[in-house]
């Protein structure tokens, strides 16, 4: 059964909310790389990656607000949530065979803006 | 003539870089939202989201690193670069009638990660 890249996404999230780390293995490449740019961290390979999400602490869950899909590349935006704390995630997929072979993260932070020169900006 | 939302996205990028306001604004719907959710501010108006970008200081240059278009919805993966520093940024396009009509930006930092309970996890 041919499943979409978007489809493919949806199922990544969703078997790791729901902690079924077989189903969520059987969505990666064996080669897959899973990488933090802000960070510098990899994690190489379907069981260490499996690994990786598995060991995560705590009681979290992901809710999914938006994928983007184009051929075998797509893209997440997600909210981490984990008791109180929410935390963005945008996560850039690209897969090979109908499976997940690249994985690139990127947490968003809040900031404190710089001073801006244009008078159109608003602030909540 | 009718341009794809992957090749707008390259545009905006490019006019934006060329600092050519007119061929800019002419990509925006009048009615442009422009967010960022990590600071809270946001832009509105086609008019207004130009100044923004036309009185950002400095002499900044953006290289595209990614785009990935679905119908009228896009992102792309950018390096902002100012001097020597160097900024990642996400940015979530929607358009209507062939015009950007919602832009939300991300500028995830570099950040110290914590301690990871899986042991496969490397770093640079």
């Amino acid at each position: 059964m041919e499943v979409s890249t978007a489809e493919s996404i949806h199922r990544y999230w969703q078997t790791a909310n729901a902690r079924d780390w077989e189903a969520f293995a059987a969505l990666l490449h064996e080669d897959v790389v899973y990488t933090i740019p802000q960070t510098g961290e990899r994690v190489g390979g379907r069981a260490g990656y499996t690994d990786f999400n598995a060991t995560f602490p705590g009681d979290w869950q992901v809710e999914i607000l938006r994928v983007l899909a184009e051929g075998d590349q797509g893209v997440s935006l997600t909210a981490f949530r984990l008791g109180a704390q929410e935390q963005t995630c945008i996560t850039f997929f690209e897969f090979e065979d109908g499976l997940i072979q690249r994985i690139v993260d990127y947490w968003p932070e809040p900031y404190e803006p710089p001073a801006r020169m244009s008078k159109y900006v608003e602030r909540d």
